[in-house]
């Protein structure tokens, strides 16, 4: 196994986010589930949008949300994702490029718009997702460049991936090329809903080894085993997956191996904000940690302070030098 | 004189701002004048976008913030400014329709993209501005709709529209149109370089009373006056316009007619995030006071009042509906 080039490399979908801030009652009005990201087409895009309010614009992807994390804390990131040579496409790609993330996969020349989700933040801080997924849908194998994957000690992506008709393609090609280098390749389960449309792929992921290691919050584990109860989603999560963690939103998280469970409480806030990227930027925590050689309590710590940076403002990208705050925290950097 | 159809008109440059936190380092390497706005071409626009890290993006333009501020004040207000047919302009249109602003400029369906900052926020929360105008240079005479403009009881102005070569133009026949219907006609001075570029013909506007009112911060006025004694410039804004307000910073603000001083306090706030919008919305509930028939000093208090809240946070649109925070504070909605 030759020396990484990078430490962490994500795959998804590459998704311009369109906040704005609401009351419960649009979620009601417009049949939303609190919490969950649905998959909108081009007309109830356009019918959302002329519902929402004025709105704020930050880069997004729950893939890159995590790697544009991942380089925050100062490790060596890269991102393979579709947009397309429109206005936005240009300003993700400015944005993941200037967080010095390395993004070479080709811009798509025609076909749909870059991706956006129309993202309602309710006064609690939930997020709801609706989400075109325009260019993203056309990630594809050819995408991906094999010597990129094999120089990335972790190869990260999202069970998002799932919902464009390639993308899955493009993520059990990346997985082989990772695993054949000898690398460590992990999955999010990103989402409760998409854990039900593809449950049985997510569980022969884990049960084939395709992917080492699982991220998934309690929602989409009591989906993933149809289930109520988190102690025996847990108990049955250690059997299928060599290696896991659960995120738990204000009561941290648990780290979970054949051997050992570690629980790592969450970081105390002051007022929730914006959920938006909670998940993703645990993950880059966590993943820093690990490609350190943090302990698993430290790594979940390093999520756990990344995860409480994000939901303290508007989007899922940091708004500050994460390496810094750790190092203000007395963590491993 | 009919009744008014809007409280307040605002037209400017439609701007699209991509604000991005940065440290004074970089203002100094790029030869930027800290807190002023300067003009961009699009090579010079596309060299800044580089060397700038992950943006923010929320929907701008002066006179625009000012306008969705009235709104948000729940006053009856309309919007007149150039953008163009593409992604950015469609958020733009979205985000201003959607703060209940009536919105109906044609949109340019060729030449340059809808214009936009490159916004630096700078750790002390000031903002320096660069901005590419693109499709906002070509707001004419033809933009403006006399029927609009006779509904306004005020119709405001940016100093900014000097800029642009037609829009001065759209300015003047505005003003025509306004006075004839027996409205207000007030104008902001927007910034101290612009000042300095427009200075006789700003005075011009104001001696010959084609602007009622004007707003300008103690940068502006001191640059109108090429003095360095704020006292002695404001004795000669006395003599040169009716009535004036001059913004100044956490001190208040001052306004100023033919016989009388009233000065008004800041909001004390705990953070500066990003002064962006601050005359803007300083401006907004200053002529939302007007509109209602509230004295200086309450309409001073509710121009201190939008201030605060847009500067406590990125971007230089209203975060909360400001009726409900004027009354929360006491304040006359």
């Amino acid at each position: 196994m030759t020396t990484a080039k990078y430490d962490v490399l994500g795959i998804g979908n590459a998704i311009f986010d369109i906040l704005v801030r609401t009351d419960d009652a649009f979620l009601t009005r417009h049949g939303m589930a609190k919490g969950s990201m649905a998959l909108i087409d081009e007309a109830q895009a356009a019918a959302i949008y002329s519902a929402m309010g004025p709105a704020t614009e930050v880069s997004g992807g729950s893939a890159a949300n995590t790697i544009t994390g991942v380089a925050a804390f100062g490790a060596r990131a890269a991102y393979v994702g579709k947009v397309k040579d429109d206005q936005i496409g240009r300003m993700y790609s400015h944005d993941i490029r200037a967080a010095n993330v390395t993004f070479t996969t080709p811009v798509a020349t025609d076909g749909p718009a870059t991706g956006c989700s129309y993202i309602l933040v309710t006064p609690d801080g939930e997020r709801t997702m609706n989400t075109y997924l325009g260019a993203a849908q056309n990630l594809r194998p050819a995408d991906i460049d094999p010597e990129q994957i094999a120089a990335a000690s972790i190869t990260y992506l999202e069970g998002y991936l799932w919902d464009p008709a390639d993308a899955k393609n493009a993520f059990v090609k990346a997985s082989k090329i990772a695993h054949d280098a000898g690398r460590t390749v992990a999955l999010t389960l990103s989402d409760a809903f998409c854990v039900h449309r593809y449950r049985d792929e997510f569980l022969d992921l884990m049960r084939g080894a395709t992917v080492d290691l699982v991220f998934a919050n309690e929602a989409e584990l009591l989906s993933l085993y149809q289930s109520t109860d988190v102690d025996a989603a847990l108990a049955q999560l250690r059997k299928d997956a060599a290696f896991a963690v659960v995120t738990r939103s204000e009561k941290g998280c648990v780290v979970v191996t054949k051997d050992k469970i570690t629980a790592v409480p969450a970081f105390p806030i002051e007022k929730v904000v914006d959920t938006t990227g909670a998940g993703d930027l645990f993950a880059a925590g966590f993943l820093f940690g690990l490609v350190r050689g943090a302990s698993h309590e430290q790594a979940g710590r390093l999520g756990a302070l990344a995860a409480a940076e994000i939901i303290q403002h508007i989007g899922a990208r940091p708004q500050v030098s994460l390496k810094e705050l750790a190092q203000k925290h007395g963590l491993p950097v």
